[in-house]
């Protein structure tokens, strides 16, 4: 298996979220050689719609996912969701990324909070299909059913895009899934179709918080080439995109330097 | 579903292993009309095996369970297994909790880790059997996949215990298994015959440490209720062994408090 070469990488921008604004990260893709971007609405809402179209485009870049939509455990999720769709429209992103929420606010009931979930994207896929825009679940690890989202295996997403048809697949990061023992058989039963975004970066051994305590590519224990060579067996041939949350480390260094490690942790490394 | 009595009630040492000896915790659950006691091996070795088998007896607790064996990633694991089943045979215990262990020194290889775990189970099954030992594989939360066990779902450890077939089961424990979309189905799975023991704790939001901040029961997010009537269709009859490791509160509190609270919570909430 090839080593990966830069033009297959992106950014998510989370990586960098405390240093630079989207505008800077556009720029630094490009300095590094990254095929891709991957922008958090927060910082896109920062720098205008119009405005962070224009620099994508002038340097070329793909926008591998919108992060994000979902959250449907949140009152105003329909009105929200509607811009993020139209907002990865105007991108002509790849995906919408769609975390889909935990528990409803003082509830116990995570088997309703997932019937929510998918009647809700029942509800929103019609406009992203018709919107051109592919909805991606992404699982989040179960640390994050709580509060994040109540999705918590790859299984679990594929039930649901089975359930609701075309228009809507999964993202695929390995922090998320790597402890799954189900992993491969369930990559593979994605297949190319399904598949719409694969994340990468590593788990830290300790891990020191549930959230912002991601690790590097090579840094942890997660068989990074091993996970690839089955996302490319299932017929992926996209992008490589690092989303490293990293409060103790990654977010407190120089983010050209975080870039160049990306880069060349992900061609020796992932 | 009637609320369950204290004497259904046994208490994991951990829960107050900061505050009282095994001596203590005996005397303890005595007091406060728990019907079982489940001590990990450090504090037993402490007290003595004799001694501790003495004690309870004579407060005609029942042993729900001996914390623990496995850690097959572990360079004696063959030894410390024999002995923690011996130690079992000795205190009658109902079984011999095995968390597992995470991925081998220095290994990214969790699908060997896997594969290893069965096969050291294996080996140490006749013995068990001969012992009159049943062997129950607590699944751990998929948080804790590198460094505690990676078994991480019932339906692997299930897949095991089929694998392996008499004198094995499973530990359900809440805190590690609430967020599974399978498990309603893999308890059903699992039946009277391979549910060798029921853990009850909470999940807190937040969640401050991947290891040490379990909730007391009533104060998170899981529901209890629910998954306690899951067991109980499942056919398991057997104790609520309340395991809280808690760093940050109920293991700074006067123990007499935690086993009062404990016994309040698990009337009301459990």
């Amino acid at each position: 298996m090839a080593a990966p070469g830069p033009s297959r990488l992106s950014l998510n921008t989370a990586t960098v979220k405390t240093q630079w604004t989207l505008a800077q990260a556009i720029e630094g893709c490009a300095r590094h050689g990254y095929g891709g971007i991957s922008p958090w609405r927060d910082k896109l809402a920062e720098m205008g719609l119009k405005a962070a179209k224009r620099a994508i485009d002038a340097h070329d870049l793909a926008v591998t996912g919108l992060c994000r939509g979902g959250f449907f455990s949140a009152k105003d999720w329909r009105d929200d969701n509607r811009r993020a769709i139209e907002e990865a429209h105007a991108l002509e992103a790849q995906c919408l990324v769609l975390v889909v929420g935990g528990l409803a606010p003082g509830s116990k009931d995570i088997a309703r909070a997932r019937e929510r979930v998918q009647e809700c994207i029942g509800l929103i896929l019609p406009e992203a299909r018709a919107a051109g825009v592919p909805l991606a679940i992404e699982p989040l690890h179960p640390m994050q059913a709580a509060e994040r989202a109540c999705v918590n295996t790859l299984e679990q997403a594929l039930d649901i895009c089975d359930a609701l048809g075309e228009g809507i697949g999964v993202a695929v990061d390995v922090y998320h899934t790597w402890w799954d023992p189900k992993l491969e058989e369930q990559i593979a039963r994605a297949g190319r179709r399904r598949i719409l975004a694969y994340h990468i970066c590593d788990w830290r051994v300790p891990t020191r918080d549930l959230l912002n305590d991601r690790g590097m590519m090579g840094d942890g224990v997660i068989d990074l080439a091993r996970i690839r060579s089955w996302v490319e067996a299932a017929g992926y041939s996209g992008f490589h995109e690092v989303e490293i949350f990293s409060e103790l480390d990654w977010w407190r260094r120089d983010p050209d330097e975080v870039l160049r490690t990306c880069r060349e942790r992900h061609r020796t490394c992932a």
